[in-house]
């Protein structure tokens, strides 16, 4: 029988986990970027594009503390996550509800890595890994400050755009 | 040429997304309550299996007000979140950390959650649909409440345990 799995595995494959996540999320916010119509929407995915280089960073730093090598782990929700967005980039191109689409495609993805920060943060703190905490409290910081940021854009000029442009057509 | 899709069309296809939602989530639920050790977590899981029943009616009842029948929509990204949920049952069964496992993908389904109701108030709305915005918002601040019940369980509860068995390995 395996040695009975603990907090620690679970801290680990966590951090897999959103490891894997930060770098799909990486590698996905230009085409969202490319694709946004509104400015102000395209310049908040660029900042956050440069953000999630220093999150991916942070993370590697944690894996440094755990002395192990940085190693992503397939993220299922992530994947599906931004498989809806490239549906809602194919359906809704040339739409005037393409912006809110993206927008809300972003705050999904924001309020999961809230949730995996939020977790592993809390169990950072129980297992006494505080620099590790901090790290992962800093990006959690920056994550909900980009949803509310992607909050407010939506309430501002997204929706009222889509609206618009729906009662034209 | 197909009519161009209008933010109205989103909402539809938003909230056939979150009723497929729901009612993945809400098959998942006992299988969570099931393998959970620790009562309170067990008690705040078959709670919230309740409530997403009366959450699944108030879609239907805006399903009703737009004059559409209740449909769902494939939401890749709770598929993946509830399958990251079946690895964790699998993988940590019988171990003292499936409890912290089980909340964090709990919190994770929550944080999605809370993500599309927030949009899709906010869309109801811009829409001027009064009544569909005031039944998302009560579903919204029932996902708020549960998150902040499953942050006060996880560390209270459910990290210590599995920090003390941790040690005892």
């Amino acid at each position: 029988m395996t040695k009975t799995k603990t907090l620690h595995d679970l801290f680990e494959d966590t951090l897999k986990d959103i490891y894997f996540a930060e770098k799909r999320i990486h590698s996905t916010l230009p085409k969202m970027a490319k694709a946004a119509h509104n400015e102000e929407l395209r310049a908040a995915f660029e900042k956050h594009h440069r953000e999630t280089e220093e999150q991916i960073s942070r993370l590697e730093k944690v894996f440094s503390l755990l002395n192990r090598k940085p190693q992503g782990k397939t993220c299922d929700a992530i994947v599906g996550i931004t498989e809806e967005g490239a549906e809602i980039m194919s359906e809704y191109k040339g739409t005037p509800a393409l912006d809110a689409g993206l927008l809300a495609v972003a705050q999904a993805v924001e309020h999961y890595e809230i949730s995996r920060y939020g977790t592993l943060r809390t169990w950072a703190q129980e297992l006494g890994i505080d620099k590790a905490a901090a790290l992962l409290h800093a990006t959690l910081e920056e994550e909900e400050a980009t949803d509310e940021a992607l909050s407010r854009i939506a309430q501002r000029v997204v929706n009222r755009d889509a609206l618009a442009e729906s009662a034209a057509h």
